[in-house]
C-alpha cells in the first residue's frame, strides 16, 4: 500500500534514506536450499556503484551489504534475508542549501506538500541511492534464477539522439561490460561516451533508452488480465527514477503497422519466425525472448544555477553543486536487469501454484 | 495473484469468459454513501459497445449490466457491488474451428501450454470481451471522483502513421466525442476514418495511439518507491488488450533532450511553466495534468486466411472470418479512461491514510 | 482490505445483502484441469440450509448456485469462477420494523454509525445468508482437495451445556450426518435435539460449539511467523457470524499442564505418542491430525419483545417474529468445514512455492 | 504469503534468527509528523526482556533497537522505519545438541522437513527471540495511538490452576506493572510467583493465560465478512509463540448462555448495559470496552532430559539445560500488548477509506 514492498510471492521491502544511517531491506519468498554468493551481490553492486568510471557521478559509496539472516551455511533457508548497506559518505551539510527550496524536476515539493516533514537530505527517500536496495534483490533473484534457464541482459540502447541502429540479435552481449557507457555496439559507445563528456563539460545531463532482453523463458509464465507479465515489467521499469515509458514488442512503432505485417507466423515446434509480440501474448510467456525498452529523462540535477522557489513560495536560486551524473542510463543497466530478475523469479514462483504446470513438467 | 484483482483500496475483481453465460465482477472499496447513476454506468458501456459506427467490430452485444448488492436508495452502502452482464450473442459454432487451432499473435498457444483446459470460444478469458468489466468499474469510479476536482479525458492520437501534431492543450476535448474514431482534431479524425476503412476493406487490421490527461489533480497523489502514480497506470494500461506501450510526460521523446530544456521551472503558486515531467514528480501528483501515451499494435485477427498450427503442432490454415475490429483504439478510449479513473479514486483513498494530509485538508 | 476477499492464492470475494437481489462471488486460484461436481456444491448448500430440520430455521431459501464462468467441459479452467444465488424469498416487509431499530446485539447500530447508508432488511451484508457463498468456495475447495489425502470433518461437541465427554478419536464420524444436530455421539445427540427444541418453545436460543477434525495432512502446510496454520484457521473461525473463541490442540485446558506433561513425545516415524500440539508446531503441520474447536454465543435474534433503542437514540421494543434458528451449531457445521477446506487449499498452493518442497515430493 | 509481514497499512515485517548477526524489521504506514520517543520503544523492549525478574529466563539480551530511516527531527516522515537489534549474546555451542535432534513440541521437525536447511541455533526463526521485533513494532503503534484515546492494557489472568475471579472492571490496572507476573490482583500474584519459582525448581513449565483490554475505542473500527476486528485479533494472538487459544467477550463461556441473557440491551447513548459482545458486533467496534483473552501451553524447553527422535530417525535424548522461561505469560504481556497495537493501529487507518466517517469526524 505505502509502496515499500515489490513482488507478490518473491518479495523485497526497502528502507532508508539517502543520508540516514543506513539503507536496507528484506528478501522474502526465496525458496530455502539456494545457494548464495555474496561476492555475486558485491559485484551487481559495483556495477551500480557510483565512481566506477569518468562519465557517472563522482561520490564514493562503498556500498557494502551485509546480510543478518535467511542464510545458512551458504544457503537460503526459506526465512526473510534482512540485509543493509551502512551510508558511510554523507556530507549532510552540502544539502543545507535545499533545506527550504524545491529543486526543479525532483520530488522535494510534493514530499514537502504529502508529507510536511521532509528529509532534504540528498533527496531523502526519493534519492536513487534506494536503487543499490533493489539491486541486492536483484541479485538475490539472479541467483535463484540460475535454476531455470532465464538469462536477463541489459544495455544502453541510445544516449540523447546517439542510437543503436541493429535489431537486438546482432548485438554481441560480451560488449556490454566492455564500456563505461554499456552498449554493445564498441563503436557507437564511444560516441556515446565522448557526448555524455561533453554535457558534462556543459554542466548539463541528457537523457538515454535502456533495452532489456529476457532469453530462456519456459512457455507459460505470467498471469492474464491484471498481472500479466509484460504489465508488471512495465510498473517495474517506471518505479526506476527518472523513467518516462515503456515499450516491448513492437512497441510504439508496431502502432503504424498493419495485423498482417505484425502477427507472429507460428514455426512447427510452436516458436514463431517472427517475434513483434517481444515474447508475450496475453500477458504469458510464449518461450520467445522478451525484449523491452525503457526511456530515461535527463537528471534533473544540473551544474548550473536554476531559478526555483522555497517553502514559502518566493523565488530562490538553486545552486548546481555537488557530484552527479550527467547521463543516468550506464549506472541503471544492472538496475533494469535487477527489477526484471525481481519479476521472472515472482512469476517462475507464481507459476508453480498452477496444477497443471507441475503434472507437465513446466517449472 | 492470479490476475483477477485490480486495485488496493478501491478494487474491482471480475470473471468471465466471452462465450460463458454471463461475464462480471465485484467492485469494493467505493466509500459508503456515493450517488450512482445506473444510466450512466450504461453510457459508459456505450461507448465501448461492439457495432457503434461503422468503423469497429459489427458483432451485437447489449451489454446490460445488472448490480445485485451494494447499492441502496440509489447510493453506495460501503459493500461490494457485485454486477453481471449477460452473453446474449454467443455463436460458439463460430469458433468450432479455433478448438485444435492457435491463432497467430492470439494467446490461444499460450493459454492451452499454461492451462492444458482451454476454453477457447471466441478466446475465452482472453477475449477484450473483459473489458466491459473494466467500464462497469471505471463508470462506478468516475461516478466516484465527481467528489474530487479531477477529470479524465482520452482521446485517439494516432492511427497507423497518422498522428496528432499538436500538443494537448490545443485540443477541444468536445470534438472527441462527435467522430467515431474519437480524435478530436475533426479533420484528422475524417482521415483516420477513411483510413481505418480502407484497412478493413483490405482485410487487413492497424495499430494506433491514444493519450489520456487527467486535470484536477490535486498534489500528493501516489505512492512513492513500488507504487508511484505513473508506474500504475503504465502497469494499468498494459493491461489493456494489444497495448505494447507507456509513457507519460515527455516520454520517449525527453530522452533525447537535455536537463537544462527538460527541468520544468516553477511559478510561485508551485505550477510549473512547463509540465515535462507530466504532472507526476517522484511518483506523486504535481498538481499539474497527468498525461500520458498508450500504444495499441493492430488487431491480431485478420480477415485473411493465415497459416498457423494446431495443438498437434501441425501445419493448419486459419480462416479470416467473424465479426471484429479493424483498428481497436477507438473503442478502447473509455477503457483507458475506465482504468484511470480506477487507478485515481485508488490514490484518492490511499491518500487518506496519511495523517498530514488530512490535517492540512488534502483528500 | 475492505474485507470481502478470504485467501491468499486460493481466494474467495462475496458479495450480497440478505434482502438484494442475489448473492454471489468469485473464486480464484483454483489450479486448472480440477473436476467439479455442481452436484457435490448443492449437497453442501443443502447441508447449510434453513428448513432441513425441525431444530433449525423454517425460513425456505432454495439456494439454487449458477456457475457463470471459469469451468470448461467439467473441469476448472484456471479462471476465476464467478458463481450467483438468487434471493428467491425476500419479504423486506418483514424488516420495516428495523428501519430504524437497532436490534440488541446485532450490527445494525455499529452498521449504522460507520456506513450511514444502512441496508436494514435482514441484517443486509452482516445476515448469515452471506455463509451461502462460503459453503460454494468450500465446496470448490474441498473438490481441490481430493487430489489431497487431507479429509476434514466437523460437529457439534456441545449445545449450552451439554457437551461431549468423549476425545474425538473416539467417535464415530460416521454418525455426525444422522442427526438434525449432527453430535456424532447419538445419545447426546437425542437430548440436545430435546434441549433446543425446548429453548425453543421458550422464544430462547442457546449457544454450543463446533469442533472439526483434519486428518491426512501432510507435514509442512503452513507458513511461520504471521500466516500460521492454526492463526489462519482461528481468523477463519471467527470470521463466522456469533463465533466467540476459538482453540487448538490443548486449548485453553493446556494452560494448566506442565511442560513435561503436555509435550508429545515423538515416535520413531515422526508422528507423536501424544496430540496435545494439535497438529501443529510453529505454524505447521506435523502430519498428526489438526482439531480445534469455535465457541458460538446464542443467537441475537429471539421471539421475545425487547428493550432497544432507535436511530433517534429513543427507547423502542423490538418485537420477536420471524423465522431464525434456536440454535446455530446445527447448520454452522458445513460453514466451518468450508472455511477450513479454503484455508488449507490455500496453503496446499503456498507450499508449492517452496523449492525443496518440490524436491522432495510434498505437494 | 510467506508470512513475515503483519497488517495492511500499518504494516511490520520483520527478519532474523535467534542466533543471526542481527534481528530487524520494517515499520511502513505509519502517517507522517508522528511524534517518535525512542525511549519509549526501549521501555517496552524491558518489558519483554529476558532476566527482568526472578521467574523468568536468566539469559541476557540487551535488546538495544537503532532505528535506520523514517525518522526526521524526532517525528515520522511517512517512510519505512527500519530497526535493527544487534543479537550480542549468541552461545551457539550451547545448541550443538540440537543439530541433528527434535525438540519435543518445538518447530524443529517441521522445520527440518518444510525447508531441508534448518538453522537450528536456539530454534532459529521459531524463536521467541522475533517477538522482540514485534514489541518494537507495536511501540510505535501505540505512538501512533497516542492521537486517538485508544488505550490498551493486558495482564496475567491464570498461571496453572490461578485464576483471576473479578471481571476486569474490578481490577486495579495500576498494579499490573507492580510484580514480576504481571496480574494486577496483587495477592493472587504472590501465589502465581510462588507457584512459578515451584513449578522451574521442577525443572519443568507451566501455561497460563492471559487477558487484554482495550478502551476508548471509537465505534466502527474494523471490516466487515472476513477483515473482522476481532478475527484479526485472533490471528494476531495465535501468531503468538505457545499461543493455544483465543476467545474474546463471553467467549467459550456464553456457549452457555441464552440468548435472553446474553444480549446486551442497549442505554440510550447506544453504550450497553452489559458487554458480553466484548465491545464488537459484526466485526466493527461498539465503543464499548474490546476485552479478550489468550491461552499459553506450558513452554516445551523443560530442565529435564527427554527421549526424542533425531534427523536419521533413531531415538536420541535432549538434555534440559540452557536458560528459560519457567511460564511464559509474563513477559507475553507487552507482546500481547504490541500485536492488539499493531492491529488497532491498522484498523484507525483503514478506518479513513469510508467517505461517509471521515464527514462525520469520525478518525
Amino acid at each position: 500500500m505505502r509502496g515499500n514492498t515489490f513482488g507478490h510471492i518473491f518479495q523485497l521491502s526497502t528502507y532508508g534514506e539517502s543520508h540516514g544511517s543506513a539503507i536496507g531491506g528484506i528478501i522474502q519468498g526465496c525458496p530455502s536450499n539456494i545457494k548464495i554468493n555474496i561476492e555475486e551481490v558485491k559485484q551487481e553492486l559495483n556495477r551500480r556503484r557510483p565512481g566506477q568510471s569518468k562519465i557517472v557521478t563522482q561520490r564514493k559509496e562503498p556500498d557494502d551489504v551485509i546480510f543478518s539472516s535467511g542464510l545458512f551455511e551458504g544457503k537460503t533457508t526459506g526465512f526473510p534475508m534482512g540485509f543493509q548497506i551502512i551510508n558511510t559518505n554523507q556530507k549532510s551539510k552540502d544539502y543545507d542549501h535545499l533545506k527550504d527550496n524545491f529543486r526543479p524536476s525532483h520530488a522535494d515539493y510534493v514530499y514537502d506538500k504529502k508529507y510536511a516533514n521532509r528529509d532534504y537530505r540528498g533527496g531523502g527517500r526519493s534519492s536513487a541511492r534506494e536503487t543499490a536496495n533493489w539491486v541486492v534483490g536483484g541479485a538475490i533473484a539472479k541467483q535463484f534464477l540460475k535454476s531455470t534457464p532465464i538469462k536477463i541482459n541489459a544495455f544502453v540502447s541510445s544516449v540523447g539522439h546517439l542510437k543503436l541502429s541493429m535489431p537486438y540479435p546482432e548485438l554481441h552481449f560480451d560488449n556490454i561490460e566492455k564500456n563505461p557507457v554499456r552498449c554493445p555496439d564498441l563503436n557507437l559507445a564511444t560516441k556515446m561516451e565522448q557526448y555524455i563528456k561533453e554535457i558534462r563539460k556543459q554542466g548539463d545531463t541528457v537523457g538515454g533508452v535502456i533495452q532489456c532482453v529476457v532469453s530462456g523463458v519456459p512457455v507459460g509464465l505470467g498471469e492474464p488480465i491484471f498481472n500479466k507479465l509484460h504489465a508488471e515489467l512495465a510498473k517495474a521499469m517506471l518505479t526506476i527514477n527518472a523513467a518516462k515509458g515503456f515499450e516491448y514488442g513492437s512497441g510504439f512503432e508496431g502502432t503504424t503497422m498493419k495485423g498482417s505485417q505484425h502477427n507472429d507466423v507460428f514455426n512447427l515446434d510452436g516458436s514463431t519466425k517472427t517475434n513483434h509480440s517481444g515474447g508475450i501474448q496475453g500477458g504469458i510467456s510464449t518461450g520467445m525472448d522478451i525484449y523491452f525498452s525503457v526511456a530515461f529523462k535527463p537528471v534533473a540535477t544540473i551544474m548550473r544555477n536554476q531559478k526555483s522557489i522555497n517553502k514559502e513560495h518566493q523565488e530562490t536560486v538553486i545552486q548546481g553543486k555537488g557530484r552527479h551524473d550527467p547521463c543516468v542510463v550506464p549506472r541503471a543497466v544492472p538496475i533494469v536487469e535487477s527489477l526484471t530478475a525481481l519479476v521472472m523469479a515472482d512469476f517462475v514462483l507464481i507459476n508453480r501454484t498452477h496444477q497443471e504446470n507441475l503434472n507437465r513438467g513446466i517449472q
